[in-house]
């Protein structure tokens, strides 16, 4: 457990981001970078001496975890100076040569389970792997993955376990945190969810009205909505989850714009609609509000009774006296736990209940079973880590941001289904790792977390491209398949539209590594003039992954082996990925400004002076406007209790 | 026009990637940056010698336009340099005071036919505008606003003018481009197109089996389909446009995947559908593949008769040979012209024919008018630039990335029906500046060409918001409006749900401004080993749109706003918006491996030794799988001919 540092212990001295870089970036200099850089790090001395961050007092709570006597920032460590230095040879070699190496070039790959990882047009050579599975090694990165697997609460600021693994542990494996058994509870909500959706499905469980009910709605936001709809649009096309969705449809309301409810309901009919409730705790405020805007609807259409909430609504949730509360009935509730976060619960009710429903529980088990089948991979630390993708890929991220400064990066799935997998995983990747302190507390003092973005391919081509091409650089990962889901031939066309849109996949890593020289240009008889226009630098990385087929064991294999690679980053960088604090200002201040609206509206208060004239200014054009409905009564925040969102 | 400097003319010597940065950076120091830049420039030494930017032979060709004897580049004007040291007094500023300056807040703001602009979350003072003005005019910005309102060829390295604002020119106008009067061309297309689309809206146009035509499908790739993919979507909950819309359905077919065939398809009856192909040079490879297979969906519905493609599909393009020789009716094919780029071309029957078919040519009408106020206010320039809005949001871009370092910028509509309004503008920014030469040729020695990313609020806070506030800093664009299109009010609310939603809206960028110090932590109570982790730095800028309500004109308002704001940084940056050579290469080497494929298939050919082994390996395991289909008779490059696309 010792591999994780807690948040507490004094700092060693200073405001971790006053270090002037030394050795860290020998080509950027001067302490002035790290004021410019993108981290708008206020010093010591800035805002009146108000920003204490790495000056503080003494922890007054025992930390929940022993601090090893070593401990340094892993910048501060040999294996990371190494890199740094190594970066500048790096720097010296273009990918056209290091495609050259075949040997090199055979050697940065990795296979397993029917992924084919191909990282030769990373800028690295075979030292640059070496080099990072030394830091991998001074990071102590198996201990961590060994910590993750085994339930300790690596998620120290919440003192939460990690173990979104354990949502796709084979039924008979056993896994005891904090003295429960956490495989059985997997597997009593997956049967469950089995049970409920085959019910669903074959018209036993019926609405209130008697139809089947046919429509699904998943209500829910950011995690509770970016996986399943990823997952769902992955399965939409594959054959046999096609034909187990037959005459069924699962819509997804996540926004609180209204305007979301219009879209999902237009096309539906009340009494043939499910509605699935996700959220953890049931206060999320805008799946709150959308599930009272879901019960009035279903209210508008079938009448105001309890049995129509009862027969058309369920909830994710974990919190049964909320959910009871609204009228849901609790034997309808489908739990997930602390150790769940919401970025990683697709493979939780969250995912399963709408899926199964949709495609059948059999469709979900083989999305989980292709999970697993990484997770094992991830796991299995025994085995040399060359062989360990998710190891690799995060190694190279690390590399790609701290080391080559590339703050973003592309992801190209090559296969239409997977149109909203980049979405996902910019989700899982930017609010895992989007951090500014390592698990002690301590300011980092590299870069961590990037941007993450992408299109399908061959769209993105037709898109941002360009800039990938001639801007900045952009390392990008390639995903495609081998074989389609529906091969199409076109007689008179020189390949199969597969084939067409695989030979894009091929030849953009290579357009990307290669570019265009002058003398190129100049050969092929363009004027003289233009040419410069069309030079392309190269020297762009970017990796491949190459898998059979798109079914939903793949769909669970990219989730598992994504989801791993954020996981790396984060222990490499000594950040915790999993909580997620910086989004708590924004919901405080959006509370206040709430309350001020309802006020204003309806009770005529003038708009406090707390807010700044920007926002008051905003607040009064805002107001002018037309509403555009009525209550019957208007909420009175010093009559009535606004507790944030209470179900009622 | 000589605001306008041409590329052939000799560089003043030495490659301009290897000039010291001195002045520019001072913080960050030497030209070691420049190696480590994301740019990954290649300076001469590199690569043998084989790259010889910057360094080239005397132009054969007479340079298009004049040069002028006082050209240099912009970063080395005395305008630029004061504002790289601006920067630096900036960086001693946090937005916490700069938003407690009532009089600087109030003046950082503008407001044009209904859109208020508010830029006091940026970070800037008043004497940071009146430098960027300064530049403003160095760069001889408004020179090039008129050049490109008067029709000069400004897309230099195409030749071609850059006309997307007369696409929306009111009726009566008039502007004549090379002895033609292009206003009157572009009414007479829109005249055209509201003919044909009431006559398929009435049903006087059928199908070929005498059914009226209630679904299209736009076949299109990049700027053919993104541009009116979101305008679909922000009409689509308009009430009126809903109503226009009722029984009707427009889908958008682009990936060349053919899973996306399905997925368009599988609702759909060929009988009631009409295809329009959108291309304007009707060679795209993928739109072109796409329409060969819709063309054998409908034969395989309808019959293979000449008359089911005469009265099932349409064409937007310029290319009407190849569209006869297709088989579409030359009379019903929509024109648009060499100066519509095709990322602007939504306003052009591109977008104007499936959105008039869908929701009514008098919807698509309203949207031309909210493009054309905006237009009015950019070309504006005779009135001073502090009310131009575009020009205020270019300078800001070029602001935050060349001056303060922000790779990436966030675009957060609050507003569900703007979802696709991201990916657009995402298109429009980065394929227009993400270039590294000047137009003259020059290699640009200064950051030019963000990435764009977004996501429609509530959803992008539960998303990726973490990073913004902890992470990175990325500048953040802020839509809203003051009402909403479905007000919602339910019972026992504080407030609406748009109200809801707006409550955020106004929150979230006074989070980013102004973090949360550890002291105000502390004051709350919470215990100090998490305060690191609850801190966030603030000083995140941000700027805020507020709109009256989301209606077409409102739709085209924002198109408009977003448009010119690329080309007012592309003219600060002497770059060309407007062209995109870089996608060239890509395109070549696809050719290349799809012959590869073709050869390897059906003619049993090893592949090619100038394919590096990693592609070899890699397509050496494609080709191992099963294609899934078969062809009648392969084609054969060494007896039929590849034009690269030929329609037949």
């Amino acid at each position: 457990m010792s591999a994780f540092v807690v948040p507490g212990w004094p700092l060693r001295g200073g405001v971790a981001g006053s270090r002037r870089s030394r050795a860290l970036y020998p080509h950027h200099g001067s302490a002035g970078l790290l004021r410019r850089r993108a981290f708008p790090r206020c010093t010591a001395g800035d805002v009146r001496g108000s920003y204490t961050v790495g000056r503080r007092l003494p922890s007054e709570t025992p930390p929940p975890l022993p601090v090893p006597t070593d401990y340094v920032l892993i910048s501060e460590t040999a294996e990371w100076r190494r890199l740094v230095e190594h970066a500048s040879e790096i720097d010296r070699l273009h990918l056209r040569e290091l495609m050259q190496d075949v040997d090199r070039v055979r050697s940065l790959r990795a296979e397993y389970d029917g992924i084919y990882l191909d990282y030769s047009r990373q800028r690295v050579t075979k030292d640059t792997i070496e080099l990072l599975f030394a830091l991998a090694r001074r990071a102590r990165l198996v201990d961590k993955i060994r910590a993750m697997q085994s339930g300790a609460h690596i998620n120290v600021t919440e003192r939460r376990a990690v173990l979104h693994t354990a949502l796709r542990a084979e039924r008979n494996a056993s896994l005891v945190v904090d003295g429960t058994d956490v495989v059985r509870d997997v597997w009593r909500v997956l049967d469950h969810v089995r049970e409920f959706s085959e019910r669903v499905r074959s018209g036993e469980h019926r609405g209130a009205t008697g139809k089947p009910l046919r429509s699904v709605i998943a209500v829910g936001i950011g995690g509770s909505y970016l996986g399943p709809d990823f997952v769902h649009e992955a399965f939409r096309t594959d054959p046999e989850a096609f034909e187990a969705a037959r005459g069924r449809h699962l819509h997804f309301l996540s926004n609180v714009d209204p305007v979301d409810i219009k879209r999902c309901t237009q096309d539906l009919s009340a009494e043939e609609t499910l509605i699935v409730i996700v959220s953890k705790s049931f206060t999320t405020a805008e799946t709150l509000l959308n599930a009272r805007a879901m019960r009035e609807w279903l209210w508008s259409e079938m009448g105001r009774s309890d049995e129509v909430v009862r027969l058309h609504m369920v909830a994710c949730s974990s919190n049964v006296p909320m959910v009871e509360k609204f009228g849901i009935d609790p034997r309808n509730t489908f739990e997930f736990w602390d150790w769940v976060g919401g970025r990683y619960s697709v493979c939780s009710a969250v995912g399963a209940l709408p899926l199964s429903i949709q495609y059948g529980f059999p469709t979900f088990l083989r999305f989980l079973e292709g999970a697993r089948s990484v997770d094992a991979n991830f796991y299995d630390v025994a085995s040399p880590l060359a062989g360990n993708l998710p190891v690799i890929m995060g190694l190279l991220g690390v590399w790609n941001l701290s080391f080559l400064g590339y703050k973003s990066r592309a992801l190209h799935p090559y296969a239409e289904a997977l149109l909203k997998f980049p979405a996902h995983i910019q989700q899982v990747d930017m609010e895992s790792n989007g951090k500014h302190v390592t698990l002690r507390g301590d300011d980092v003092d590299y870069a961590v977390g990037e941007i993450d973005f992408g299109e399908p391919g061959t769209n993105g081509q037709h898109s941002f491209f360009q800039l990938l091409h001639m801007g900045q650089t952009v390392p990008c990962d390639f995903i495609g398949f081998i074989e389609s889901q529906y091969p199409l031939c076109i007689e008179g066309e020189p390949v199969s539209n597969a084939d067409e849109l695989m030979a894009n996949f091929f030849a953009q890593p290579d357009a990307l590594a290669y570019g265009k020289t002058a003398a190129e240009c100049r050969a092929e008889g363009r004027p003289e003039w233009l040419i410069p226009h069309l030079v392309t630098t190269g020297n762009r990385p970017s990796l491949t992954l190459l898998l059979q087929r798109l079914d939903p064991y793949a769909t669970g294999q990219l989730l598992a082996l994504y989801e791993h690679r954020t996981a790396v980053q984060g222990f490499i960088w000594d950040i915790n990925s999993f909580d997620q604090w910086g989004v708590e200002l924004g919901k405080v201040l959006a509370k206040r400004v709430r309350k001020q609206l309802n006020e204003s509206r309806y009770f005529g208060r003038p708009i406090s002076e707390e807010f700044n004239a920007s926002t008051r200014d905003l607040m009064e054009r805002y107001l002018r406007g037309q509403v555009g409905c009525v209550f019957n009564e208007p909420f009175d925040y010093h009559r009535d209790t606004d507790t944030g969102r209470s179900p009622l």
